[in-house]
């Protein structure tokens, strides 16, 4: 027996859901009927394409992975907020800004949430955001390069999870607050001082039109709550934000049972234009504010990461018709917004129903001070004023929903493993499937835009069990493919994904496939180390730091010996990749680093920080199978003891050695 | 045009392949005609499994994968020689000393090849076994746990590319040098003295047959070439192994040209059964060797690295009929030993064909003395003495073989993008079907055992290009599959994969799948730290230092509440899971941590090193999706500035805060 579970279920009983075992994922019923042709449906034959481009979170990896649907293929992790050992990122000496922070230097995240970029509400291909959940972050992906470009840190939070999503325009990328925390003021306080000392924030980040670039617009001090997810508004909502939260007992310990203590939390409305009228009216002020802003340029293939100092606070006392609460049951995860912006729907991990709220009448409420008493001093809107209606029983543990291009809705139910399909008009249940087990988010294709494209729908698990060959205590976790193209929802394929898949987003191919560049124009390389032809290579010594700028091409490293390294040089190597076709990258490593690879793109530099602490030979070479005569692409540096006479010199193969003592930089 | 194709057509050019363009990798052939069926072959319904695993070395990301086939569905990334931000792996105190290497910790390297273990040449599903290229090591990963379970490093190498390759019944692991380098004496010599200086190495590491562990046994001292790959005989050949070299040249610069100026290079035979009874004989010396050996205990949960002084070496010289070399055309990559045992093929990646030798005809030549000189004092056996037959015309590039149950050996082509099917008796090609592109290594089910499975091959190519949807500059790695069964090979599916595929093993699941563990059990974690249930939580101080035995079970843990932590402690966060079912992992990660996450399997401990540099309120939280209320199990940590008289005190969440400043380890 779960010795927790006692404390579990007392939190459970409150929401009249009784009788649940977490322990028993396997829904009782049969698997849902594998039709015939579901091999056919997912088979994507050699040389064919996918349909769909899947960005799904890597959850505890830190990372963003990219699937091909319907196949559910792997096609590539996109290291985001995490050093990732297979491309040098992290590592190299260019990208290790990237992972800057204001305190130092961060080789993980907790990467929660995708939104691609939309104009007009529907998606246009040009970048991906992530939330980092740990360290307050959110990151932007180019998806020319598949590369991450930037990543702004957040101040005045903790847990960054209600987002980063995006206004219709990507206008505004946004952060909520997780976990509330003493905001400005004195931040040693007691734990069980919460209530009075504890707040959150809201921050929109606004993302320019054309470049992308983030910056922190403004944040919004609310109270002291736990934001979950959040989504912006659509069409006639779309000036308006909507975050879930929950813990509005603001509870600070045994949060499994007390901060399940009340019926209801709520859903917080944002009226985000009047927030960006009252920051242009100078209502907020600016208040210290240490936050790392870090950019990937890649014309100079080298990040740059810088602390800003101030962030401008709106305090909502100042800017009255700004916030509304929404009762919602109870502890709500997903508030999701249909695609023609009207409703709005909540989605209570503890509740026995879906609630599912109406814009028109929230603005008739605020109109009408319609109003359930206050929260914190915020007026709450009355339950029944503003409910379009409930979903009655949908299953156990609602929470995400998306939505399909003709009017349905699908809700994802974490404690009965299963999706529920209903119809957003009249909230009546059409369909359900089982998933295996224990499902978080769903994604249907396009299922967060203004014109969701339906046809696949992806379960994204958060117990695996037996769906796949047992690989020891640790498993894959477990995505499954809907085809949601007729009346019912059909299981057709389970893909085992890497980190935890925690949200996706889905966008079609050809959104984005003529656009993804094949290399970078060595012409265009500005890093100011590159050696942009075998001729420029060189290496030069500074006091103990030496400088080799190297060439890569098939096949050949360019110097390819070096000699007159001394005990305790920094090195460091700066390689250029020369070639100009697709999909030739080269490596380079050396032995005895104590650090990574470097994975250099064509036309790109790339550099690898070499401290020389011991005596003699280090053989380098390229890690990137690249040619028949890879093998042979390989040098030699060697390191002499601190005060050795051997000449610094190096070798292009044609008569080295040759040695230029009064310089010091040798060329044969 | 490619300014260094003049370069590498010169080397092609002496091996008579003048007219090949690396640029152009796509065979100029239409398709391999996919069959009708390829959807229904390649397809695992949901809630079935894959017939077999799939164990593919990840190149450089250091990692090893596994997939399941036929549906190319990755299911689980096992960390070997990498961090791993999405486990812990390599940050937490538990893991780190794994990458301990005899010049510290080293946080990356370049995984190539892939070892099941064997017996009677069979696969026996008990641990696989990857080399480390960049720092010389063996890795054993243990395949009740799929986890690295050991890991030893290489003294007087460089370059550990063949390896881990392993004799019939894992009695050794073998270890050759792919780079020359100055070995034992004076380590720092000038480079182009590599004639005089350079010397390579290959070692035998014994496996102990009940537990896995490795040791050393001895290094044998060789020629300075380059080792390539490497494979054990069998049955008849049992006590010999078979080493590829190049640049017998002994070039140390401009290897593409250099490197390939001989007709032919060798294939190195070690009589591994008379060097083991020369090293029990007292005929080796031991000699100064530093290398690191670290063990992961998956009782105590922990990793120990214990740092070695000294090797045993024999010298060949001592040692006669110990070492043969067969001249092998050109720079030969695999030497691949059939099922029987009888037949070695060489792969000569810039030879026109395929020679295949005579176990029986090496030792007649041997017994005979049929020699055609020396190299470095070795005999060398007469080319045409020892050949069994030579394959005509096969291809461009031929790389690797594996062989399947009837008798046909499957030969990689990497410059014509092919792969051959011949006869190994009559070495007559039976067919050939183009890979996507540059293939390098294939993999034949159970192909370098001595009963192959047949019936899928596998093309692990290093050239992706246009085969899935783009990706930016930097595109996953392709792999395809072909089905076997039948007399022509079919291609039928293609899949992408993580890192460079470099090579693979795969076994049927029912050899691994019914031994895979799914816990630990609580009661025998080991861990010092471990805390077996929420009455043992505990804080302690000492100095600095502080450390928290903390439990993690759904929903909660324990302690979630920490006060009396000053600025500038060390705060060891010990978190033992006491869940007891299966795939109910929790997570741990704290606000502002230098670090990564921890992953913790059910009954296990893992330990996170946080350094309290700030004052303020930290959140930590649960990191992996367990439960309804997984968002709930939260808590904070307080630091406060230093020399403050906050008292050292922690919650259950039942009566907090209680306090004990006598003791300063407090329990509510």
């Amino acid at each position: 027996m779960n010795p927790n579970s006692n404390r579990f279920l007392s939190a459970l009983a409150i929401t009249a859901i009784a009788a649940v075992s977490l322990n028993s994922c396997k829904p009782k019923g049969a698997e849902a009927a594998i039709s015939g042709d579901a091999a056919s449906k997912v088979y994507v034959a050699p040389g064919k394409y996918d349909e769909f481009y899947d960005f799904v979170s890597g959850g505890f990896n830190g990372q963003m992975s990219v699937y091909g649907i319907p196949s559910g293929r792997l096609l590539r992790i996109i290291p985001v907020f995490s050093t990732f050992a297979e491309n040098g990122y992290g590592f190299s000496e260019e990208t290790k800004p990237m992972l800057n922070t204001s305190h130092g230097f961060v080789p993980w995240d907790d990467l929660h949430h995708i939104a691609l970029s939309t104009t007009n509400g529907e998606h246009d291909g040009r970048w991906v955001f992530a939330n980092g959940n740990n360290t307050p972050r959110i990151a932007r992906v180019d998806l020319k390069s598949f590369r991450t470009a930037e990543i702004i840190e957040i101040p005045n939070s903790a847990g960054n999870h209600s987002s980063p999503f995006i206004t219709e325009n990507t206008e505004y990328t946004v952060a909520g607050t997780r976990f509330s925390i003493p905001i400005q003021g004195n931040p040693d306080v007691p734990i069980n001082t919460y209530k009075q000392n504890f707040k959150g924030t809201i921050s929109f980040v606004k993302v320019d039109s054309s470049t992308g670039h983030m910056n922190i617009a403004f944040q919004i001090l609310t109270p002291g709550v736990n934001f979950d997810l959040s989504r912006a508004g659509k069409g006639k909502s779309h000036d308006w934000f909507f975050f879930s939260c929950y813990n509005s007992e603001k509870a600070n310990t045994l949060l499994e049972v007390n901060a399940s203590a009340k019926d209801k939390d709520f859903i917080m409305a944002v009226n985000w234009k009047k927030a960006e009228q009252y920051a242009k009216a100078g209502k907020g002020k600016m208040v210290p504010a240490e936050y790392a802003h870090n950019i990937y340029d890649e014309v100079k293939h080298q990040a740059t990461s810088t602390i800003e100092k101030q962030v401008l606070m709106l305090d909502p006392k100042d800017c009255p018709d700004m916030i509304y609460f929404i009762p919602c049951p109870k502890s709500p995860h997903g508030t999701d917004v249909d695609p023609t912006g009207e409703y709005i729907v909540g989605s209570g991990k503890l509740a026995a129903l879906i609630p599912v709220f109406s814009f028109t009448k929230i603005q008739q409420a605020i109109a009408n001070k319609t109003f359930d008493g206050t929260f914190d001093g915020f007026p709450i809107l009355k339950y029944e004023a503003v409910l379009h209606g409930e979903v009655q029983k949908p299953g156990l543990g609602p929470l995400h929903t998306e939505f399909d291009n003709n009017g349905n809705a699908y809700t994802s139910m974490f404690v009965s493993s299963e999706i529920v399909k209903w119809n957003i008009k009249d909230v009546k249940v059409l369909d359900r499937v089982p998933t295996y087990y224990s499902i978080g988010h769903l994604s249907v294709m396009g299922g967060p835009t203004r014109k969701p494209y339906g046809k696949y729908m992806i379960a994204y698990n958060k117990i695996t069990k037996d769906r796949y060959l047992p690989t020891g205590p640790e498993l894959a976790q477990s995505a499954q493919l809907y085809d949601i193209s007729g009346d019912k929802m059909k299981m057709i394929l389970d893909f085992p994904t890497v980190g935890e898949p925690h949200y996706a987003e889905a966008i079609p191919a050809e959104k984005i496939r003529n656009n993804s560049i094949k290399i970078y124009k060595i012409e265009e390389n500005q890093n100011p180390y590159a050696a942009k032809g075998e001729a420029q290579t060189k290496v030069t010594r500074n006091g103990n730091e030496v400088h080799v700028y190297m060439t890569a091409i098939r096949s050949h490293l360019t110097p390819d010996n070096i000699e007159g390294i001394q005990q305790g040089d920094v090195v460091y190597f700066h390689v250029t990749n020369l070639e100009q076709d697709w999909d030739v990258p080269h490596g380079f490593a050396i032995k005895n680093a104590n650090n990574a690879e470097i994975l250099i793109m064509p036309g790109e530099t790339q550099t690898l920080k070499y401290i020389a602490d011991k005596v003699g030979i280090f053989p380098f070479y390229c890690t990137d199978f690249c040619s028949a005569l890879h093998q042979e692409m390989q040098g030699y540096l060697r390191v002499s003891p601190k005060g050795s006479n051997v000449a610094l010199m190096f070798s292009t193969g044609k008569n080295y050695p040759a040695v230029d003592t009064t310089t010091k930089t040798v060329k044969p």
